[in-house]
């Protein structure tokens, strides 16, 4: 398989779990400051213009919370997804669901107003925000949706990689992460395993 | 099951699901005018105080993506996911990933800018966007997502449901339909269904 990311974007979470499950693959890094997602090479591949992409054998498949389902389906000795219990199967699709439709789209305000708006005084609006969404939108984790110490209680999952890998941006982001205990102790735990460890020096990251 | 929505949002696509599978649920309308999805009721049953949300035996389950899967994994007779595929069961789940991240997002942008702007400047040229993100998002489907004559080609799935909800959006939103040829011959294919007829009718919209 062939992984294309960009360093530090949510595609970090697909690398994370490329490793877990010691997939054979290769990653390709693309390069957002010289707009490499945009060129017609990276949009044949992937006409949205965003990692993360994987290809496989059988096409490309793209969007986080999918990626993060095939490598938990198509390994499934590691463990990764709840595979025979369709309930907390979709518990945890909730989650990634959650993740990418609302906490993802609100740190997207920070750096992507122009998605949505035109004015330059939109764009300021929308950032100056982003610290109170985040926020808001990380307290329903903490509050309800981290059963601790993994997600999903006490089994490592797919939903543990992509919280870790929005749970970076907080700071960046300008929240107060004492006000999610919580997710500050999941974000150590995760920086403790081996594969996050690589995944993240492959990246480049902290 | 108890089954809470409100008329005309994603939450349609839910609805749908739960008639093509003949489920044993009773269906609550939550009336967003009212603004009852912010009353402590349901704010307990589900802290989002988003629809649509689902009340199973087992829990309580959110989120369009999670909903739509559930419902296909529990009734596998339906036969409306390639439960037995991981490479295709993984591309359905990045077409509803794509819908709820980005097509939503992009719809949502026309009244509910608040949740990402303060100024009534920002929430007006957010609403000027809408018609070019709802049409730009769409024309990926048309071009390249939507296989035909379902979106995943010859099967029925859960992914047209939820593609047939958002595409009930685009005269509103202001987008030029005909520049959509593939997923309004999709929407008028999707009307026909009686389960399709169903969900509408108690939905009391046409």
């Amino acid at each position: 398989m062939k992984f294309y990311y960009a360093a530090g974007t949510c595609a970090l979470a697909t690398h994370i779990a490329l490793e877990e499950v010691g997939a054979d693959y290769v990653a390709v890094g693309i390069d957002f400051s010289k707009n490499q997602q945009r060129s017609s090479d990276f949009l044949t591949l992937n006409p949205k213009g965003r990692v993360p992409a994987l290809v496989t054998d059988k096409g490309v498949l793209t969007e986080t919370p999918a990626l993060l389902f095939y490598i938990a389906q198509t390994h499934p000795d590691a463990d990764l997804a709840p595979l025979g219990d369709p309930y907390q199967l979709a518990a945890l699709q909730s989650f990634n669901s959650y993740l990418c439709s609302t906490v993802h789209v609100a740190h997207a305000h920070k750096l992507r107003g122009s998605r949505w708006a035109d004015e330059v005084s939109s764009f300021d609006d929308m950032k100056r925000k982003v610290p109170e969404t985040m926020l808001s939108s990380m307290m329903l984790v903490e509050d309800g949706m981290l059963a601790g110490p993994y997600v999903m209680g006490e089994d490592y999952s797919i939903a543990d990689m992509y919280l870790f890998t929005l749970a970076r941006w907080l700071e960046g982001d300008g929240v107060d992460v004492e006000r999610l205990p919580g997710i500050i102790a999941h974000r150590n735990r995760m920086r403790a395993r081996p594969a996050v460890k690589r995944a993240l020096a492959a990246q480049g990251l902290d």
